[in-house]
């Protein structure tokens, strides 16, 4: 989608003066229900499968652009973040997909409103929300599609923190990546919640961009992942239209669990659960077995995300005194 | 194998009159450093692929059996079992293979010499020195091939546990299974250590037989188990061979771990690990990382089995102070 691209025309049509002298914009954060995980090209983050999210309200990133001097300056959180590190170069990267010229900077100012350490894919909302304050700087009023495109480019999930509440990536099969985009599903779920169990705040061993990859190239049990997530997509889209919880529930921690079962088979093996991530895990299948329907889903790291519905929130909170539930649809 | 399978003609036509008062054999335990998951033949215990083992030296199971009184009567380390028991119910299915006439039954005394709760296959050595036992009993000597055929009809590992040292298991391809059977390999590795780490004594929920079975019948990465166990068997082949500690340790824990990874995407899911588990899992990572070539494998519960050699026993056992640890070859 650089300007060497000719399917990216439209990106390099766009205008760089800017509409007015800040762009800003918010992006909810999102939980992968079925995972993205593997790419079919690194350079653009095009995914080996589509992926189905839903995201978590007012929790996410807000960011305000400017022109600057002549290098970007990122601030994160209040906080000045160094030029060489990885967070700063990433997005600098990202700023060079819309970058008038060499030489010109932009000023970034980003916040995250996510609980620390909760395994929150930031860099989803926040490239998403980037992506966003761009579009509003410029004065472009991209559509969803090409908004969701250019922050793929930034991140792979990001591409579904444009829009919210059931968000599918569809993967796409063009080289280019200009059919591998996310959409809104219309439906609305207004019981739904998200309970956000932090395990651990540390910094994971193993990116997830580096476990998807190693996965991808040495997981033997890879090459059944594709038609599992495809498979598990349909079940999801049916749960959603039918509003059938547990095969929601069902599905979604199947997905996690095979996701991480195919990066445990990789060489070396990547194993993201600590051993409160397993006492978690047997206490949820503890109280599904004493009737309450609540699943879980774990993205690359050792939290658990808990899904249920409105009615158990407080057989849930009871058992899990430190969750942080998020009603998406409320 | 049973007398109205024509291809078992062998065993029909074996001496149903004891030879002595009683039979008695000793079988040791065995490790899968490959594993046996899946069954293509529920009732013969004929696996999906094959598989390869360690023996366990002096661990494992000493019977003694007689012909009795109209019933059978099973003894367990020293206690009858109650004949409705699971595992007496098992024995006197097996028993009905040789059993000369209804009505006539058989005192088994039996006993293993296992660290109790270390999750070794009872079944393993009990089902192949019962097997030895009965050839004792009735004179048969019947060759090792065909040991581990009749053996294999009482646990599918036992196949494995006629013989000691490397053991591996030809999944075979015949409908009556007369060519799945186990073999000893002619190399031996005196160096080579087996540290047994207790996580849990108590009972698994899940039987090893039904998990493989859920696993092999509704995983949606089971279909790449075969191929993933094919390689490894030719890695730890080759391994063994040229006594490459390294690629049999990480070949063998690599194998484990996709084995434990099929079952996560079971439905529902098995999880064998406790948290403790995850516990040693990550100590013997970080063992290596500090530079002592160890490495771990896991049954179908929550014990793991350390693979390492003499020379650093003692790194092994400040590590892991409760570790028991087995000679397979010394």
């Amino acid at each position: 989608l650089s300007t060497d691209e000719p399917a990216a025309a439209w990106l390099a049509g766009l205008a760089r003066e800017a509409a007015r002298p800040a762009g800003q914009a918010f992006a909810a954060a999102n939980i992968a229900l079925c995972k993205y995980w593997g790419k079919r090209d690194e350079a653009l983050n095009l995914p080996v499968t589509s992926s189905l999210s839903v995201s978590l309200g007012e929790l996410g990133t807000r960011t305000v652009v400017t022109v600057g001097e002549h290098a970007d300056a990122i601030r994160l959180n209040g906080e000045d973040v160094p030029p060489e590190a990885g967070f700063a170069r990433r997005a600098s990267r990202f700023l060079d997909l819309v970058r008038p010229a060499a030489g010109i900077g932009y000023r970034v100012d980003t916040r995250n409103a996510l609980p620390t350490g909760a395994g929150l894919a930031s860099s989803a909302s926040g490239f998403a929300a980037l992506a966003l304050a761009l579009d509003h700087l410029y004065g472009w009023e991209l559509d969803a599609r090409r908004l969701s495109i250019l922050a793929r480019l930034g991140s792979g999930s990001a591409s579904r923190s444009i829009e919210a509440g059931f968000v599918e990536w569809h993967a796409g099969t063009r080289p280019d990546g200009l059919d591998s985009f996310a959409e809104a599903l219309p439906e609305q779920w207004p019981e739904l919640r998200i309970g956000l169990l932090t395990v651990s705040a540390q910094q994971k061993a193993v990116s997830s961009r580096e476990a998807m990859q190693r996965t991808r190239l040495t997981s033997a049990l890879y090459p059944a992942w594709p038609a599992k997530a495809q498979a598990d997509l349909e079940l999801l889209r049916r749960a959603i239209r039918a509003r059938d919880f547990e095969l929601l529930g069902r599905t979604a921690e199947s997905n996690a669990l095979a996701m991480h079962a195919t990066s445990l088979a990789a060489q070396p093996p990547v194993l993201y659960w600590l051993p409160q991530t397993i006492v978690h895990m047997h206490d949820v299948w503890g109280l599904r077995e004493q009737g309450t329907p609540v699943h879980f889903t774990i993205d690359a790291g050792a939290n658990l995300k808990l899904l249920f519905l409105a009615r158990d929130a407080g057989v849930v909170a009871a058992r899990f005194p430190g969750v942080r539930v998020v009603a998406p649809f409320a």
